[in-house]
């Protein structure tokens, strides 16, 4: 069995040798840009890290592991168009660099990339890894569609937030997994709890991630702590905190957001937070996926010793600092 | 054999038929509302028409012929927004009626859908579809780019040029037709002639677009006679132009590219191209590109009364009005 670290570094040296046409530069080059920007290459990682779990070929499920990672930056290309955001990992995006038209266009081919990687799997499984790379694609795009309507909707329940995040961060890490357990051969059950378990650590990652951008520590978080705040984003916090405040508080709370001295609304939202408890609320929200992910682990029959790596990794993203 | 009107119901009866998931509604109805604008059917018609011809299984070819179909129509809506085009087959386009965002994730989630339909056909053959398939999207997207390149060039070849709408226009038809080959199992040599054969089609059928544009029947075009002259599109026409043109009409030329009273700009560029000849000079090299593709035809052993009809329709494809 591979320790993760030895199964990241595989592909920290996989993603830097894919090779792409050298022609149109234009098109091309972006992609090269994205894919080598760094980032926690978590979905690749756990591609493997499910192969390796099944005792699968570690090896062979890297054209599906480099597939994961080429769609989550198309995905990247093209929701920071939408969001017009002019950062991705404190550089430029590619629509900034390259202009949107050529960033419609280079994610375009980088979806057809991933493609061109996953038909390098074997032919055996190939239609079951098809499909789950087709249906973790389809929820992505679709959690995409819903986070964008959300942010001219009022009466976003926080059900529909949870699948809102589902979709659009939780299915990947679920079905990355899945793929892992598709080519190690595991069996129709277990590549379900799999992605069961990659599903439920997704949504309590995400949680963690809107917890973060108010409490995490601005010298190691790498984004701008508050973002969240300061662009009224709904997340987990916010609408519990609508859901639970008084009505005197909701009116302080509608006032905040559209405040305009930023360090101010920070300060006042946070505040709310602190008296509704909110993000003790979170926190409980997020170990229940958690919970939920290690429930489903326990179901698969793999030997504990197998599990223990993904047993740790889980517990660290949960305690991660950015 | 079927006849290619029987194929083409084929295509029209199976597409409206296509589901897609009902929610969200507003990445979804995009779909929907593009597929079903209408258009000549031609990419999806030559999957079926290249199946028959090899005595393949027409209806295991639909999923691929979808696929085709699907994938073209997700290229129009993100050629659209690039292009910042209003009208599509005489509609509004999908980024005008939804925004360009929503535009671009209904774009993205279509190629997900060809890629489903896709991995529907036989398993016998799958890897074989996905390798044609991908590598047509990818050719597609490279004449894209290049397209928008050429807009901003001053330099642009006749032999780029062609390369241009061969990546953009006629690898599709190419890929189309390799796909209904490896469907119906035609051997590789065989796979390769009816893809030069589409290919050489598909650099025709552009070629003939390009006179149209000046020369159609206002009537019977469907799109504004002379659009291309207004734009100031480098197309074939106006490329040779270029070449041909003494100093002196290159002056008048450069004068009328920039003339904004259009339908003088229309008829003066008109008329240089008479002066020069150069629909006939186009007209032979779409001629040149309809012998190459039938000396392809030619070379596939078939026997000639299932070619009968291939042979009528891409001639009757040259002599269109629209």
């Amino acid at each position: 069995m591979y320790t993760i670290p030895e199964l990241q570094q595989l592909i920290e040296k996989a993603i830097p040798a894919i090779e792409y046409p050298p022609h149109p530069k234009n098109l091309y080059d972006p992609i090269t840009y994205i894919m080598n920007l760094g980032g926690k290459r978590l979905r690749p990682a756990l591609v493997l890290i499910a192969t390796d779990l099944f005792s699968g070929d570690v090896k062979a499920a890297m054209p599906a592991a480099l597939a994961i990672e080429t769609f989550h930056n198309f995905t990247l290309i093209h929701d920071d168009i939408m969001d017009n955001a002019p950062l991705r990992r404190g550089k430029q995006t590619v629509h900034e660099k390259w202009g949107v038209n050529n960033a419609i266009l280079s994610g375009d081919v980088m979806m057809v990339e991933a493609n061109k990687q996953l038909a390098q799997v074997n032919a055996e499984v190939l239609k079951d890894v098809l499909n789950t790379f087709n249906a973790t694609a389809q929820g992505v795009c679709e959690g995409q569609q819903l986070d964008m309507e959300f942010e001219t909707r009022d009466d976003v329940s926080i059900p529909e937030y949870i699948n809102m995040i589902r979709l659009k961060t939780a299915v990947l890490v679920g079905g990355a997994m899945q793929l892992g357990a598709i080519i190690s051969r595991a069996n129709v059950a277990e590549t379900e709890l799999i992605f069961d378990f990659g599903e439920s650590l997704g949504i309590a990652f995400q949680l963690q991630d809107d917890i973060l951008d108010v409490y995490g520590d601005p010298d190691k978080f790498g984004k701008q702590v508050g973002g969240d705040i300061i662009s009224n984003k709904k997340t987990f916090l916010l609408l519990n905190l609508q859901q639970a405040a008084t009505a005197e508080d909701q009116e302080i709370l509608k006032k905040q957001l559209s405040n305009t001295d930023l360090n101010s609304k920070i300060s006042a939202i946070t505040a709310l937070y602190e008296k509704y408890k909110i993000r003790e609320l979170a926190t409980r929200e997020m170990t229940a996926y958690l919970d939920k992910a290690f429930d489903a682990l326990d179901r698969i029959s793999v030997p504990d010793s197998r599990k223990a790596q993904l047993i740790q990794l889980s517990k660290e993203l949960m305690n991660r600092e950015n």
